[in-house]
């Protein structure tokens, strides 16, 4: 079997694995958000901030990857929210198989929404559907404003990019315009986000993405289908 | 044929290629960088003023590894180096094959260091030999001091660990003696370099190591064989 074939064979196992996964989450009401970024650029500190906000108005939890430690689990889980640890050995990104998996040990039921924090990786998790409503990409404004255009897989799929760390932007030489016009090239109609999750700009903004994306899906299953 | 035995063919045929460079460079007595780092960690930015500060002492030149754009290969160009930028699609990371390529395009010869910046990413690249002499890891402050116990593969490989944009300290959470001691304990004995390369922090120390490793190397070749 050759490297081509071995690929499509794991990306077709993982699209039914995936399919799995969303009718198990269409069926009981939870939005399905998968975050992708690079390491370091603020994917589990924009989840506490965001627990810390909105745990009042929604029932969250979170299924993590990484390649090793159970470290962001357990930041999550002091806030009280479930969430579960998924370590990936040397992957790169986590599969819809591993979600399955996780769901087995940590069934996530009854919940508005479940984030799925993807390991830190601009490349790999791109091409992995994990069964989720959308994807949101995560870009600090210290990793530089050339990035989109040098990963446009992940900016191209995502329909949501949040702008991370904006406190820092005085300090880093960013183009926010540029890199707004590059992501718009890759995805016409995104929603870009830029955001500081320690300061609070822009949380607003992202809880009421989350509570409009949750309403609509559960208007959409409540629909008659015609 | 599994996807373990696909595997295990590809990494075979990688240390061949990569024994080739290897001996291509012995010959020549060109010390061989492989530098490696999620997106944005500084490693273009430290090529550039490792050429700006050391130029009139060493000849250098560099592959560029990306998914996409020739941005980075054309930064170095501008500084009068030669520069060749390898696009790997949706991989990555570089193989010992991609390198071999570049070089039939780009000989590469006659150079005292030659720096392989890899595809954006703290994971793919780490099992893949390139025939260097040894690997980099560059980690960011802006990061998180949580990321070599995270991502140990590439910080229990790297012989250097260079601590970047040291600058931005003031402005972000990062405690730099607990990432001393993760990464000493992935790799008792390794170099660490804290560096600021757009304010030369470090700049030194980096610049006599790259000199240090170069002149081992090539009295290591002109010593009788026994």
């Amino acid at each position: 079997m050759t490297d081509v074939s071995v690929r499509q064979r794991v990306l077709a196992d993982n699209e039914a694995a995936a399919a799995q996964v969303r009718a198990r989450f269409h069926a009981q009401g939870t939005l399905v958000v998968n975050l992708i970024s690079s390491p370091g650029a603020g994917k589990t500190t924009l989840l506490e901030a965001t627990i810390a906000r909105l745990a009042h108005r929604l029932r969250m939890g979170a299924i993590e990857g990484d390649i090793a430690t159970e470290r962001d689990a357990a930041r999550l889980r002091r806030l009280g929210v479930p969430a579960h640890q998924v370590l990936t050995g040397g992957a790169c990104h986590l599969d819809a198989r591993q979600i399955q998996q996780a769901l087995q040990a940590s069934p996530m039921s009854g919940l508005d929404v479940l984030f799925i924090e993807n390991v830190g990786n601009l490349i790999c998790p791109t091409a992995y559907d994990l069964g989720e409503d959308f994807k949101v990409v995560v870009l600090s404004v210290t990793e530089g404003d050339d990035k989109p255009f040098k990963y446009p897989g992940i900016f191209s799929r995502a329909e949501v990019a949040v702008i991370s760390k904006m406190d820092l932007l005085p300090h880093v030489n960013f183009g926010f315009e540029e890199v707004r016009t590059q992501i718009e090239t890759l995805r016409p109609g995104v929603r870009i986000l830029p955001l500081s999750a320690v300061r609070g700009d822009g949380m607003g903004e992202w809880g009421e993405l989350l509570e409009t994306r949750l309403q609509a899906k559960r208007a959409a299953a409540a629909a008659p289908a015609r």
